[in-house]
């Protein structure tokens, strides 16, 4: 007998019909002896209506309004899975956001989870109910309702997790796990079993797609077990992937978990630049100040011994502008020259394995070279190696190194 | 300077350019110098989505959780018409039931209001604000949230123009207040400028398209004036209909304020009932068990002095099945025969002249008379003569009453 909280996304809850199954689901973990607790998105497409409504009326929405009305969708579903339960004999019921007291701070559009008041769950689920809670919102300290943003059901079903100290956050979607890569690059992609919650973050390219990275932290944070998992699976059979602390056993898992991959960035180099203090923040500063974020930074020493070149990545929706806002810092800096290229990608290996094991590097960079891929950029953290290519080299790279490090499902 | 709740029907915020002309109007009122607080309706068809969207996933759902379902109709709309109004340079804040605390009892899809908290919307409305509030809704002791019901909305405005003891509680719809009688029958039929709460309730065949009887009884209670009014008057000018409390000046105001009729009536009589204490409770709670309404009753001795003739009306939907309960009460309590005819309808004149005008009856019935009515079933209250007769004469009676009582247009 555990306690689970379960969460269901947009389209796990798009119709009458998968609200159903949803239900059948969670009374079959309650047939299993286990307390849940369900938190749910808005049906598929209905926070997209709201958006659009709210657009034909004004345009930018007032930020506390907008949360007003967008946090309909999700109480819109709590309702009828609550009702589903009911209409299958589970006890249920369904709280909003302000009903069990999701504190946030008052960042509308955006907000973050300060506390949560488990009370009315921890009764409900003492009198054998389900819980089922809307995902995605909250109050502040004055009682206005606020909403958490891109990815807010997942994060809400993490702190939800958190607050009743259950025993494992399963977050339900259309695909049935976290895999070692795309599998639409690479068909040989396998499903992994378990990952850590730092692979998961250096993951983030590849899981985005299954759960918001903020929610990962949060789980990371509270060290609460998250499960991957299909909610179109009927036979309740999958057991998806787990997103877990490392544990001492795990020294033996595989060398890498998964490789990541990012086609969306562009590449910008400083050439000559004055090596003086500050010059990074200056450069950065001007990006920044743009509202441009910066993936991948480099800075070497220049040929000549007294400037520098200073390299970094930015998402190519970005580049044009970058590259205006580094013709203004180069004359400041009185730099050399500026270099640009946009039809580069990112590709990561990540695994905890790494830390113990030295040689994953040079076996990576032999792997790409054997096919014949140039390396651009390389940057490395404790469990991550990332290497800018070629975007042509995208798919190649991503399967040569999936093969040499061991990914290949069994023949 | 006064403050004035208003509210806006379905139809009134049915798209974002509605809202948009609500919002023009709020400010209007802004500029006279008013403060507003403004209840709103689900939009048109939102409600209609929602029961659908309900029915589809339980039928009947669980009360509780439809009424969580339902309520996001109106928080949509408070959302939508406080971001039009800041989009306008009018400073607003959405209030939900639950936000301004309007305390119901447990009895959900029909809760009644039993108290609100006014501080939230008196800091609003010194802050000089306008406050735009969730009609239909509240919460319980507990915090579930309730629904009020048919008309709810209308009965919100009241309940916070009473709370907030407003100046004048406005009820827009679409239509520009009250009439003489339905303009559909007689085209003659004039716009009222006034009417009494308790005329304004025995009309409630014609104002049931206007406003909910319920608000009325409520507004009456908490002697809230109210005043119908068109949100399509794109001018601002109409005065519509005040229904509010008599006053001695209203003494001189013309005898009948209206003509009420109800199309849906069927009537029952049993003959020949012996004449003993507790028919009345024997007949009517047959039926009353059954659900059935019962509307108009008379109570007649028999021919023959030891019998009595027990005769109703009920609606017409209910007419087969009152007439099957009639056979066994029938059998029950020895009476002769049952007598039936679904083919009848009732027209009532109203006014609180009548109170001081003797005549009105026999005028009203020589009026009938002339233009060959056969009167089947009489019945009177203080302020109102309501007479059965066959269907065909509806709008023959109806005309004739209006033109004798001088009800009609000027020419």
């Amino acid at each position: 007998m555990a306690l689970i909280v379960q969460k269901y996304g947009g389209t796990s809850v798009g119709s009458a019909e998968r609200i159903h199954k949803v239900a059948d689901r969670v009374i079959h973990a309650r047939q299993q002896g286990h307390d849940v607790v369900v938190v749910v998105s808005a049906m598929s497409g209905e926070t997209n209506r709201l958006v659009s409504l709210a657009k034909e009326v004004a345009d930018p929405p007032k930020a506390r309004e907008f949360d007003v009305l967008l946090s309909t969708g999700e109480q819109v579903t709590i309702g009828l899975l609550a009702m589903a339960l009911e209409s299958k004999g589970c006890a249920a019921r369904s709280y909003t956001g302000a009903q069990v007291h999701i504190l946030t701070d008052s960042t509308h559009n955006k907000a973050r989870i300060l506390e949560i008041d488990n009370k009315h769950m921890r009764a409900d689920l003492d009198a054998g109910r389900v819980v089922v809670v809307a995902g995605f919102q909250g109050i502040d300290a004055e009682g206005n309702i606020t909403t958490l943003g891109r990815g807010g059901s997942d994060t809400t079903a993490v702190a939800l997790a958190a607050a009743l100290k259950a025993d494992e956050c399963q977050i339900y979607t259309d695909v049935d796990g976290v895999y070692t890569t795309d599998p639409r690059v690479v068909p040989k992609a396998r499903r992994l079993d378990k990952v850590t919650f730092e692979e998961m973050l250096e993951l983030a390219s590849l899981g985005a797609k299954v759960l918001q990275i903020r929610s990962v932290e949060f789980a990371s944070k509270y060290n609460v077990p998250l499960r991957v998992l299909s909610s179109f699976d009927d036979t309740y059979t999958g057991t998806g992937t787990l997103i877990a602390a490392e544990e001492e056993s795990d020294m033996e898992q595989a060398l890498i978990s998964g490789i990541a991959f990012n086609r969306d960035e562009a590449k910008l180099t400083l050439l000559g630049v004055p090596d003086q203090p500050g010059i990074a923040r200056d450069i950065l500063g001007a990006i920044a100040a743009a509202n441009i974020e910066v993936d991948m930074i480099i800075q070497n020493i220049g040929t000549d011994g007294t400037t520098t070149d200073f390299t970094f990545t930015v998402h190519r929706n970005d580049y044009a502008k970058t590259l205006e806002i580094l013709q203004v810092v180069k004359e400041k800096l009185k730099a050399r020259e500026i270099n640009g290229d946009d039809k580069i990608v990112k590709v990561s290996l990540v695994g905890v394995g790494m830390r113990s094991h030295a040689g994953i590097a040079s076996t990576m960079f032999r792997a790409l070279a054997d096919e014949g891929i140039n390396i651009k950029m390389i940057s490395t953290s404790e469990i991550k190696i990332s290497v800018v290519v070629d975007e042509k080299y995208l798919e190649l790279a991503v399967r040569a190194l999936h093969t040499v490090f061991d990914l290949d499902q069994a023949a």
